[in-house]
């Protein structure tokens, strides 16, 4: 098959990220780049010899030999540019969330829906680690028998707070269950296979009170009670002193498993004044630097071979659904059983 | 002081513990046992060298030289036994959950309240457990800064499972929340210093489906909402497949810590070919022997000393409300205020 | 620059996994492969869409589209199969050992020093393994002062002990310290930046007497002095119950730091009915996969930038002088000078 | 039986630690006290509740109502304090080492054996260690198969450096195989049940150049071969910055196990801006604690039912032979056989 020819919208970190995985992969080409800032396009342009670099979306898409796209731009534009791409003809590869807004994801799935011949690919990277695909497999293979209970952390450093005010100052994040947890509630999806019917949600800024002046939380949780009678805790931070803590948990009535229940960057281990210590994943690149590679081989793969993905426009759905449930829970301060 | 004389009712699992180390402590002298089983008592009276056995506590209180109880008997006795050995001078040790009902146990307080000369205590053994009071020193120095999440596990191993079903025949456990959550709530009252104010409880019974008949729960889940702000998870079950599993965690401000993320039994690491691995804790007596210890010595120091120890009976008031309450919101798949 | 064509001789398990790793890298073409088994040539050549195939290597390297050769042979084809490709103005990578016998690995070295155009690069994949050089920063960085001890362990999993004696059955390995102990040796080297003065080596074949046959070794152990005063403890083996374990510990005058201490296979802990497990790497493409990668990037970058690697021929010659030291301790049971 | 009078020689930090927990155990009593301090005397007397105090060791063991003494005096002291017991037909409870002359253990040995009626028992405290036992029963269960090498570490934490200078300057250690290495040595014949027929020694100062003016060293490694063809690795050190770190590891034909491979403090983790950290042991009381009491325990337990306990002065003897060939081998930079 002949090269496939990528653009990829938005050079924030993850866009970034997928940008450069693209440009060392075998048979792909990281033919476009868009992004706002043009002295920044034009210094990627050069270190990653990148053909073509734009300042609009709408004019990267019109790229007559453009084949795919990969959106890594705010999160409020994906449903919008999703389309855009697709009535192009373009295969697309969209960062999560889907969107913002169930209507406006209901009204993109109807496209994507449209447009069978084009692969749509969402990158909830989690499933793409080799720790959570491990997991994954022992769970379905019986090794942990049937699964009562679920938690899954995601807590960013807070080395990462400062960036992250300024950023929520231009554009808003959708509240930490929006931004953080569609990342935890499509894990706990995907391991349980059943759907979220009711959640219960809670929240502090004890931490980090200039988050108040932004409108987001430092710490999010969440209980949620799933359809096939699981129980599950989410615990979503920003203020981890220790690095970047993704962490889940399943009990089954076999046995247990934990998926990175410390967040050990590598396999050294310090001996110092101390203590005994094992460093730590400081951000999410170095920790999912192997999963962003797998999806985005996937989103490949699956070009090549014309099927779609595993994962589906209807689980960005879903993710975005019971976000905004926990985020409706959080403000009644009650339970919210969510509506699909 | 002169040796303190002791009584110990109950020769459960507990009750024997307790038997024991008594037995080898100094300035105490194991005076007196009461168990409904005759010829066990004189089995344990014998290889204890205890002086008194008897099949009635009435009777066993009424010794003129014993100084003390020691109360491990089935939980719905207590309130009413405390009380008969207050009304005598003695100073009491009781078990966990201090009873079942609040009426009854607040009527025991008042009494408590009006023997001021008599030792009372209570036996939540995490709080004299090396490695909770180590965590509990860390927090209170400000190492993890305000505490924003804490989470409780109590998981019992698979092998009590039986024993359990037969115990739950012949005497109602008050459900897992009474039986084994107390130990939770009391552990996150006391590192917490605050009170619970909403719980959502759930439970499962997929492994163990034998508990239906004697109307017990395999797990259980609890989410609380405490009135400093903070969020509880609490986990309970009884069939751990890897040992006892009792577990806490606390997210704080500055960091977080963890008390036996994993119930390692020592120190020693097996390579085999199961991978590498940890031997577990295997039981509460094996789990908890130094803290078993530890509070039976408060409790003597306490009598000693003419002072009342730091645990109190409103604790074991505080913790069975709790526990009533997640029970009831189980029951009622609501949350519900605690109301003290 | 043009992609550079490369030749894969050997296509045992080494041989394979580079010649995968070529094959899905960019800018570079898995060009020929050269292996005894025809068949097993064409199964691979059309797997991996490999242009040509060759049983004999003195074809391959005639070809003279050819820019580069990779050799995977076994250990006593090495020095004379380097030689032939520089004669040709072929780049080379060469897996470990160099060679068997030092004077031949003398005479290549002097070939590979009259061509220094050509890019010559030896597989010490270690040196390339992301933890091993994160240590090594730390340990460059001061972190734990001046070292003292460097303990290394590479233990193969049992499972790969039937393949070991039929392949040694076929071809000599050259003894553990030769076959296993180069890493070992290169490692202390590469960490230290010393030479080893002095070597005391004993072995045993407790668990598989059958090695006994071919004259091999189950476990090997060597007591090194280095010529900086450091100590170096060496332990090989080839029947580890619970998968590969190759480990490193450094003591420093600062600080202690542990390389794989236990051979995680990944983020993922099992609770069941052994204990809590961590799953265990079960072979070294699984355990250096990123190494070998790493290795063979930076071979082609080092023909890219027309710059000879870090890692030499010297150091293979080194780690060879040294495991010979170790095979003549053994033999003669006592303390054993190197000599260079 | 009657209670049992102890008098304990000797108030350094492990004088004081039998003391202790002599004066809490049931069945027996710290009837006398002996230290060339009278001051501390006095107050340890006070504290501890002690009927007799002594500035001479001569003096203590006149006392007519004494049963036993527990010797924790210098190294240099022990075989005659030993001896002039149990002319005085007191049972004996000795720190290690026994002695630092042979000729003198010999003698000392002799004497033991001419006193049948008074038990002697030796203070190899990590026989008593749960950690070690637990270890022990696994090897003798044959989970880990035949040994075939054994690792055993001991190093001393940084803290204890400028005491250790103090302590040398006035009273010779006898070298840190003498003063330290007897444990290891001591381990690796209980856990292997052979005896150790070669040695090669080495030792360095790096990190403590204060120690070269009292002739010690900060660091000493010995390679070892048994009688049975186990190869054993022992690392001495006075300076590790995270802690006191015992640790042994046992490589047998069917598995390994490791004890304490990091010497955790307690079941705490800490995540922090360090990463994640396990606190450690900080010195041997708190290491040993439970090993300090279990090795008083049996010592009184022999005395009450007349047995000899399962260490013995001969495996004092070994232990110093093989910490001498160490020393020995040190010194001449060479392998040295152990005589027996």
């Amino acid at each position: 098959m002949d090269t496939i020819k990528i653009g990829v919208a938005g050079l924030g970190r993850l866009g970034l990220i997928h940008a450069e995985n693209i440009s060392v992969m075998k048979g792909v080409e990281l033919f476009a780049i868009c992004n706002l800032d043009a002295d920044f396009n034009r210094e990627i342009a050069e270190r990653l010899d990148v053909r073509y670099n734009y300042t609009e979306y709408e004019e990267m898409i019109k790229n007559p030999e453009l084949d795919a796209v990969c959106i890594a731009t705010p999160s409020g534009l994906h449903t919008k540019q999703i389309e855009l791409a697709l009535e192009k003809g373009l295969h697309v590869f969209c960062e999560k969330p889907i969107g913002l807004d169930t209507a406006d994801i209901e009204r993109t799935i109807e496209k994507i829906d449209s447009h069978k011949d084009m692969v749509f690919h969402l990158g909830f990277m989690r499933r793409y680690d080799p720790d959570y695909l491990y997991a994954k497999q022992l769970v379905d293979a019986g090794e942990i028998g049937d699964i009562s209970i679920i938690r899954s952390y995601g807590i960013d450093p807070i080395s990462g707070l400062e960036g992250f005010v300024k950023f929520a100052k231009k554009s808003p994040s959708g509240g930490i269950f929006l931004d953080m947890g569609v990342h935890d509630i499509d894990a706990i999806r995907w391991i349980t296979g059943s759907e979220v019917s009711k959640v219960w949600a809670n929240g502090s800024n004890k931490a980090a009170p200039e988050l108040d002046e932004v409108n987001e939380l430092e710490l999010g949780t969440a209980t949620m009670q799933l359809e096939n009678g699981v129980t599950a805790f989410v615990v979503l931070g920003r203020t981890a002193s220790h690095g970047y803590h993704v962490e889940a948990e399943i009990i089954g009535t076999k046995g247990m498993l934990r998926i990175a229940a410390t967040p050990e960057k590598n396999k050294v281990t310090l001996f110092n004044e101390h203590g005994v210590v094992r460093p730590t994943s400081q951000n999410f690149p170095e920790r999912f630097k192997e999963a962003y590679i797998g999806e985005m081989r996937d989103f490949l793969d699956c070009i090549r071979q014309n099927i779609q993905p595993e994962v589906t426009a209807l689980d960005g759905l879903r993710g975005t659904q019971v976000a905004i449930a926990c985020q409706e829970s959080l403000e009644k301060d009650s339970v919210v059983e969510v509506t699909y």
